[in-house]
């Protein structure tokens, strides 16, 4: 931005230290146009991503992407924080090994591939592969009607897609991942020979869209393969089995679980100057799915939170509190990251007051959900004509991140920013999930959005009582 | 959808005809649920739009695949709408003739080639292309400064790039726009050789942004020729112009202009059954550049037009007033339709309440812009909570549609759909704007909304006074 621009912006900053909280509008209104204008001129996010995304990519936890990740922003963090660190944390290793293969063969004897990919933690088919008939169910809750008899030998298949009606695409996400994650070991409880699942995906497309699954408590010798099939092609599998009930499914798979293997959080704060022990904390995960390159699950979230540190820097504000970036490791297959860091800040004499994850995609922002009492909704809804001129308009209550999930109770706000969702199922957890997809100005208005809120609250802390 | 769940939707339609306007909005609600059901299940405007862009592709006015296009939607219409029909409207036909060509020269002798196209409208340059000095500027008011002397054969490039802080990238397009427009006819009065201008696009890469440009007044043996260079390229040369003043550049573009030909805007109605003679208008524009194949601009406005209708009839609404559907020909080039359509209505016995159009994209949708009366304005906010579940929260003053434009004091409230624009410009008149750009669900999210303020206005009509 220009420079004499920027200068009057902070010196509007510094009278707004000056004034009563009633009086800070205009400072305030300042403050967030000069956050702004730094991010959609002067930003670094989108160029961190290109580095994350083209020169490193996919970022599976225990991975030497990932890794490399944790050094590449750990030296970033360096250069635009007062301090940046590592927390250790152990996480499990899966890789996926060759392609997947799969087909279903008609009784007539016609043959026809699929796209599928293996659901994250899943076992290996036989090293042959898996032929078996198929039953087709709409969720978990109609296995107990079908039975053992109809199950045992068979691949189960859940087709029950996402609903297309729901406006925020989270909520049908919420309406059909049970069949991802659990619908293994439930299908194995009936004797299945493995599961196949229609993607998390609202477009039809041929791209298989992975994730995590879990055996919870099966006995391991009980595990069978799991694995996602692209929309269209459950289509095709449905029609298919209209005609022919007893079609055989093949799947072939290889991965395999390898343990666990040391990893790491990237942690880079700028120190408070009134209040060092109360901290605002932002957030993303560096881990991603091995399928493209993570860019929107969850690179933008990564830069952005990268972002927000700059932005205090590069505007040269003063924060009363500890402003604080954190990038999680293993949000995608356990949340190892996300529970160390907090049983961590539970043995340490700090306060948080705010936590706020990036993880829905580097789409442009429309505002923020939140996870808290009545009485900051009442603080936050007091801010929202500042963010009018940006267009960011949702302030509500329902949903924060996985990430920072850990961190309720601790009286802390948590806080998800809320990007347009419509496009974020077309990507997530697929192959299509690369920096092609993200587009600057959305990536950079998301970081100042973030940005934004982070300086309000470092403005004001935490309320106290119910604004009138 | 459900047939069941459209069957209820419409019997609470019923109930609110009977029922006084303060007590409606639980019947409005589910009118508007119905109405997006409908277009996140069964809209057709994702089909049309695929063969609009993928089968007939761009269509510049008075081009045969504008013709196309006519026949097309004239079809299409007819199996959704009472009536369509065609009105004449004669056009100016331009063709880009062999893609451009361009390079500049540095005084030692090394050649770069840079990516521009020929603006619309502008003449060709001699056959064998023309070199000459060029001269940067940062807009047409810095040419009289210069003066004949500076200018004088030599190229202008314009390179006055849009401003990235305008969050509301119309504003930042706006303000650089009448470069490309008027650059020409301003640089041609000091005897320019031509005039080569930045693209319109807030994203650095290498493709050019064609768009009208306008020779006003000038004598046509003073004409010169136009062109856009790709945003990247403009960079590329504002660089080697700072080492080297005398660089000459090289254009060679055979454009030509053809005269008049005859074209017609696409007009379907539905009749209203109480107040026939009451219209609520939507529209988009027919017509594209050649680049691409115009999905955005305006391939998306038409189609989420025609599905206004289509939604109507679908859910078995009845509505009292006529809604019409205007497919409006040569907005790009000369607002041709949109003058005839505008000249027309002022010879019927007809009104029109509510002209909206549809003409910024097919991304997601985040209100309406009006141009209209405080009166008006007051209506539309007492709506605005009806279209919180769909995220729709802009209904500001300000900025319509330019085929709409000319029904200005007609009494109509003027309106036009304000998708997401940060992505705008990076596809606007250049040959990414394609079909594969587009999203489904934004698309039909569109329509959904615009099907909404439309049944909004079938209900109650024009207010007559403030709400308080």
């Amino acid at each position: 931005m220009n420079k004499a621009l920027l200068l009057v912006g902070m010196m509007m900053l510094s009278f707004a230290f000056a004034k009563a909280q009633s009086s800070n509008t205009r400072q305030d209104s300042t403050a967030l146009r000069t956050i702004y204008n730094h991010n959609l001129t002067n930003s670094k996010s989108y160029d961190w991503l290109e580095h994350l995304s083209n020169e490193i990519g996919g970022r599976l936890s225990g991975s030497p992407q990932a890794q490399m990740a944790v050094e590449y922003t750990l030296a970033e963090l360096y250069k635009v924080a007062d301090t940046a660190y590592l927390q250790p944390v152990m996480v499990p290793r899966w890789t996926r090994g060759t392609p997947e293969i799969a087909y279903f063969k008609t009784t007539k004897g016609g043959k026809t591939k699929v796209n599928v990919c293996a659901l994250g933690g899943s076992i290996a088919t036989p090293a042959a592969g898996k032929s078996a008939g198929i039953i087709e169910v709409n969720g978990l809750e109609e296995l107990e009607d079908l039975g053992r008899n109809a199950i045992e030998g068979k691949y189960v298949f859940y087709n029950r897609p996402m609903e297309a009606t729901k406006i925020q695409t989270f909520e049908a996400y919420g309406g059909c991942v049970d069949q991802r994650y659990s619908g293994a070991e439930a299908a194995a409880k009936y004797g299945a020979a493995g599961v196949i699942v229609r993607s998390m995906n609202l477009r039809m497309d041929d791209l298989p869209h992975t994730g995590a699954m879990s055996y919870g408590d099966l006995e391991k010798e009980k595990y069978i393969p799991a694995a996602a099939i692209s929309t269209n092609d459950a289509e095709l599998l449905h029609e298919a089995l209209k005609n022919d009930k007893d079609l055989q499914f093949f799947l072939q798979q290889d991965c395999t679980n390898h343990g666990e293997v040391q990893s790491y959080n990237v942690i880079a704060e700028i120190k408070g100057t009134q209040f060092p022990n109360e901290v605002i904390l932002v957030g993303g995960h560096l881990d991603s799915w091995d399928l493209g390159d993570g860019s929107h699950d969850d690179g933008a979230g990564v830069v952005q939170s990268m972002q927000v540190l700059e932005t205090i820097k590069a505007t040269g504000y003063s924060p009363k509190r500890t402003i604080r970036a954190v990038l999680f490791m293993n949000e995608e297959n356990g949340l190892r990251g996300a529970r160390a860091y907090a049983d961590q800040i539970f043995t340490k004499n700090q306060k948080h007051i705010l936590a706020l994850e990036s993880d829905a995609g580097g789409f442009s922002p429309r505002g923020f959900g939140f996870d808290t009492t009545d009485i900051q909704m009442s603080q936050i809804q007091s801010w929202k004509s500042l963010f009018a001129p940006y267009l960011i308009h949702y302030f509500e209550l329902g949903g924060s991140g996985a990430d920072v999930g850990p961190l309720k109770n601790t009286g802390a706000v948590l806080a998800g920013l809320r990007p347009d969702s419509q496009r974020y199922f077309d990507h997530h957890h697929a192959s299509n999930d690369t920096f092609d997809a993200v587009n600057r100005r959305e990536l950079e208005l998301g970081a100042a959005t973030m940005s934004s809120l982070v300086y309000l609250y470092d403005q004001y802390g935490l309320a106290t009582k119910l604004k009138k």
